[in-house]
């Protein structure tokens, strides 16, 4: 075997998302960055694969010439899968021509602007038997991965309540008239869609409610926020939350939370016991009981669940973060697409899936639609 | 001047809250406890007493006979105020009777069944010219009124969004079956009211919000969950806020948040800053701002407010916890009685009001509303 | 019964520990003060005393006066015990003639200037019978108590390793010179005696230890530090330590560890678990284990040794802090004497002894010697 | 420019620290791994490296080989440094081999057996000139950074007491029994050297003090254990510092401090601030003030001096944990043998150097003769 080749659609010099897809991809030493079509400027795709080291004439202008450029290589040379880490409109296209022309993909989330091509890809991933991954990283982090299997195990009994919330402060300012590139699409709602924080961390909420409990939310009451002046897109949002067995909660994101960093935090009770993760302190998971002290695990401490456990690359005390979580993910689908590659199939591939892309769109429209309606009791589907 | 001479209703052996305000009341050396009506039995009144090393004359039957027995007494021998620390029901009638009588009084929350009722206290408190209490303990803690000083002299600019909750995990399983006193009279809409675990903490947690953000929560939109087998009263909530200059938040409270014990804490958003606080951390402000590192605030540390600084016993790095909090309450509510009866006046009384506890019932009425109505959104008035 | 009636000696206006003993003898109802020699000053004596509600009559000048006049008053009516809170070298005296005079003593540490005092009072002690009570106040948190009988039920195992620090800041700049009351009897070894900073929270950490692990201190090396310009006592300590098991550990105090608070902390590590303590946290335990994840025990929680479990007032969630475990040393002298004044005796008087008294100055001369020999090993005894 | 191409000496399958080094050095894209001896099995290597993806002619049967081989390679083609992380006496000979035959050397630490080798190493890179790093990897943390700079900037004044510890409990049970392959060379002075746990983490105890502090410990007092049944080498230990400044402090490390994970934390007193900073918690710096409320620095956030901005890689709230600064002494390192390469020179090379190796080296010697004194002063020189 062999490295696996990705090539990467977006990520040129200045992208935030970009560099974490390729530390994060490096980390495992499974997969080798072979090509990009870095930016939508040739030029800047270029100087930027030049600083990454890559040849010249595996930097593509677009991403349509990288795919067709890559199709005609050699099997062993040309890339195994790309890495979509574009602005949220430019997710579909290449994801749909990857497909088409038979390339696996990994894409960042939310995966597309509207639900209609959500629903097309997942046919089309379907249809083609290709991996597809979606970059919900927070699912890579051994903790969650503990949260998740102690539900699923029922050692909380049934779940009635989850409280998620993810605050960020970083657009308390006008920070997208101040040149600041993230920001200025960020409010777009061509490059955006219809969400702003609502897709670009609201789904992460959704995502990590629904990965941890193994529920679906049924419905929710949002009432959005458009606090930056001048703003068409929320900047924030508060929701109630009703979970397909009953369970209730509340959902909050913000990204005008005047000082808040990167604060998701997820909270998860049941009949039995209950969970506590916050991302900003990611190497415990606080568990708290009916009948006993809090326990709290640490990745590669002890009574782990496998899910967990196999999730830390070292010993338990030496922290992982943001990047490590993210590595998980890319290591997880390169397992995945190596065995595929091998003729080998795997149990149950760990990583976020295009179904998983659907439900982030879905809850985007239903959010902004029960918004509309003054917060009125909106389904998911 | 000699110490203040307490009479209480209520608070009879096994009690919980009881205890709490003769702790609270005793720290400070001014008040001393004179007289009881400890129960609605004559004879665990007096048993109660005794155990408080009272004389058996002054542990009544009932609140009636001691309100008149007391009233007889010389001005220097019989009690300056009563305590009213019975369940919710039993409220309103003793305090009425007190102030009509003459007695000022101080008076645990939910402060009455109902709006009308709580109506109707107010105006005789304003009437008589009487001193009146409420027991909400939270603002009594130093770090929660360095929040509110920080909030009312605009060093977090305007705020934005609010986050508040109040989980515990006591009521979980059916303790009302298992003979648990407080449970017991807590489910029972006939000694609760209209709101169960609502009226119990979700009075608090609002009037946490609107002291220190200063703000009137204008309207809200709630959905009361009720997991316990049988109950009738609500053990869990989740609500949507918008407040009167247009901030948004959540409110989250439950007594079956599995493991929790007694978690209240509070996020505050303004433009410049942002304020965090933990009922079980209480020694400890966070704050965070748009271009500063994080400061966290401690009793008796730098930089504080004189609110805030006035409110501490004890040097910094001294915890003090729930009932120093508690009894900052009754050590401002007696300096403004002994002022009183000195002839003197004091600026600005620090202590909940009769209308901090009319606000709180209108909060009950409304959230018991909206919830009948599916969460619409309803003014709290 | 009656409450007990407690005269203190010192404890003027301005005095921190007076006020912190009135407020914890106050907690529990149980204890009442009618008299005190509160100043060396008759005029501050007697003005003092107003401010506490006191007869003038039972404001007295000097503790011989006190002593000798409540002696005469009858049983009911004169003070039941002494407490004692002047500085260090007022404690021998007032001790010593209290006990001698039939009252019961309790007194603040450390217990006296020298080792032959400290032995005197103890070998009084036990000729007179009389209960005496050392105000070390943190083997009054629920917390310690929990650690202590975890240690002594064999949880941990075999104790092979001590951490224990106590941080201060209050002295990295010279406030002995601002006419700062504590500070300068604190730099004075006509008033603190040999030790500084070891005699004010070195001996709290001593006794911590020794509480805690039921192990004595054999040896140690110490190295003082007087950083403050022109003080002839240490305010730092560095110290190594062995214990009578074989364990070892180290110990670090200062007064000026600048912006330390009150940063008391242990940890303890046995054959099959360890624990860690923070005062300044004081509401949790936390247990590391060979194979077991963290365990967090909290007052008033699940699976608490009695010990424990009795030391807590209020349910578990509302935060005790420092005068409660004040009141807890207060609360278990005072049950022990009502029981002996009522001819009763109790199983385990649970409050620390004059016993504990001389290990503290046996202590703080061993680390003076140690320092003198450049932390050469030097035996506690 | 190119990756640099990276050779690795040690590392087979089942070495924890040598898959730390590889994704460390990938983590940033500046470096990959062309070849190496990972093991003194010529078998075990080839099965190793191929489970690396490299091609089995640059698995070498040993170091030798591997370094007379690639010397004959084309410059382009042939390795650009070494990495060397092979238990502790594996670490001489090789380094000195690569720098003789003109191959830059990262080197794990301790550096060597003895003083000398130290010595004839430091005096051999100044020979060759050529680069080399030794990997301490807690100074590549940003938070650590940043408290080396304020240090430096004199926010905190002249420094007058240090705590360190670094806590493990992977030893608590004779785990080097059980076939635990780091443990079996851990416990053997032919491989670890004079020092056991001193060697491996009280060395990194060292080099924070010294790298935060910018002080040289002057002295030390020792007192070194042996709790594991049967160990000749210390598996834990107590120490006094004394600093060339004056300062004082403690330092304890262990291995058998069952339950910790890999407790490393530091705090530094000087007169006007202090600081605190834990290895598990990595992305905060506690600091503390005369006249200020503490402040909490975080990677990324506000106000960081240039060291510490540059040294994160993600946005704050983003959890950087222990590969993150373990890739930084590789980036670090890189940037300068580019530059190097490049014929440019670079101002300050940010990473440790041969000269810490060797006071390294001289720690664990005066530590081990001081204990063997009992605990007498020792110089380190």
């Amino acid at each position: 075997m062999r490295k696996l080749r990705m090539g990467m659609i977006g990520g040129g010099q200045g992208s935030f998302i970009g560099d974490v897809h390729r530390k994060a991809a490096a980390i495992d030493g499974m997969i080798e960055l072979v090509c990009g079509a870095f930016s939508s400027s040739a030029e800047k795709s270029k100087a930027s694969g030049k600083a990454l080291f890559l040849p010249e004439e595996r930097c593509y202008a677009n991403f349509e010439e990288m795919i067709l450029a890559e199709k005609e290589l050699a099997p062993g040379e040309r890339m195994d899968f790309v890495s979509i880490v574009t602005p949220n409109h430019m997710h579909f296209a290449p994801a749909k021509m990857a497909l088409e022309n038979g390339f696996p993909v990994v894409c960042d989330k939310p995966m597309t602007l509207t639900i209609e091509e959500a629903v097309e890809l997942e046919a089309l991933v379907k249809q083609t038997g290709l991996l597809f991954g979606l970059t919900h990283n927070y699912p890579g982090n051994p903790m969650v991965k503990q949260a998740r299997a102690m539900v699923a195990k029922g050692d909380l009994g049934d779940i009635r309540k989850v409280q998620v919330q993810y605050l960020q402060g970083w657009m308390a300012t006008a920070v997208e008239k101040t040149g600041q590139k993230q920001a200025s699409w960020r409010v777009d709602p061509k490059r955006s869609g219809i969400g702003g924080a609502l897709g670009d961390i609201g789904t992460h909420a959704e995502n990590l409610v629904e990965f941890i409990t193994g529920l679906q939310i049924e419905e929710l009451a949002a009432d959005l926020g458009r606090f930056g002046e001048g703003r068409i897109l929320d900047d924030d949002g508060n929701l109630l939350l009703r979970l397909e067995n009953g369970a209730k909660g509340t959902m909050s994101f913000s990204q005008i939370a005047t000082g808040e960093e990167n604060n998701l935090a997820i909270r998860v009770y049941g009949e039995k016991g209950s969970l506590e993760w916050h991302q900003e302190d990611p190497n415990k998971l606080f568990t708290r009981w009916l009948d006993k002290p809090m326990k709290v695990f640490t990745p590669g401490g002890n009574d782990l669940y496998d899910e967990a456990a196999s999730a830390s690359r070292i010993p338990s005390g030496h922290p992982e973060g943001y990047l490590e979580a993210f590595a998980t993910v890319y290591r997880n689908f390169a397992t995945h697409l190596m065995a595929v590659m091998n003729g080998d199939s795997i149990e149950r591939p760990d990583y976020p899936s295009v179904s998983d892309g659907v439900r982030g769109v879905k809850f985007i429209y239903a959010a902004v639609e029960s918004d509309k309606n003054n917060a009125a009791w909106t389904k998911i589907n």
